[in-house]
């Protein structure tokens, strides 16, 4: 578990088994280092503001689906983004929403970018991996 | 000049004209339509906003260097996140400065990315190319 100590994490927020097993095998093509951890619902992804503010490491990047079961994906980011100790951690919003809506919404509570999931197998997988290079290796994370 | 009335440009705020060059030359690899606007300092930067405000397209990214020349680009971030029109859209910081109170001021004030500029040609060509596909094809942009 040495690679869980030094690389920060993704945090993946996605309650579709589908997409989680479609994203975690793209992120292990690209063989980078930083683990997935995944949340099934909104509720599950706050849960892990505590162990944040105790310390724990925080993600690299927090992929978050918009209609989730408990807790909605908007909520979850209004929260992370009014949290003064968490409000720089990238979130990107991974949705297969297109609605007007739910774009400028999420603009609006502060998401750093939000993309359409591809329906297109190939296209999601190579999506999931311009996605985990661009924020894992390229972005400059909050200190 | 029509692919410009229908494709957002990409807006590079850069002082280095070798940088400029080498944006360009990486931007024009991908053979993306999007056209590239330079801003030379902060003050040309600000000089867009009136410009958007009575209708000319929004650009699809931002792409701010910070230490410019009259304006600097945190200033110009702040005035971009605080204008409720214009606040929407993706600002990446490319800047050669890993200095922590630049990381977190950037994000403070609503950077969607920051970046520093590989001093390599070839990884900083890579970047750029990295970036202009996250920005213009994968992300989805405002409304």
């Amino acid at each position: 578990m040495s690679s869980f100590a030094c690389h920060p994490p993704i945090l993946l927020v996605e309650d579709s088994p589908v997409d989680v097993d479609l994203s975690m095998r793209a992120f292990s093509r690209r063989k980078l280092v930083n683990p997935v951890l995944v949340a099934r619902d909104g509720e599950e992804a706050l849960a892990w503001i505590p162990r944040w503010e105790a310390g724990e490491l925080k993600p690299a990047v927090i992929l978050l689906d918009l209609k989730l079961p408990r807790v909605d994906g908007l909520t979850v980011l209004r929260e992370l983004k009014i949290h003064p100790g968490l409000q720089r951690i990238p979130v990107v919003i991974l949705t297969t929403s297109k609605e007007d809506r739910d774009i400028n919404g999420a603009y609006d509570l502060g998401a750093n970018s939000y993309i359409v999931k591809p329906v297109d197998f190939e296209k999601f997988m190579h999506v999931a991996q311009q996605i985990e290079l661009y924020w894992c290796v390229t972005n400059e994370l909050p200190r």
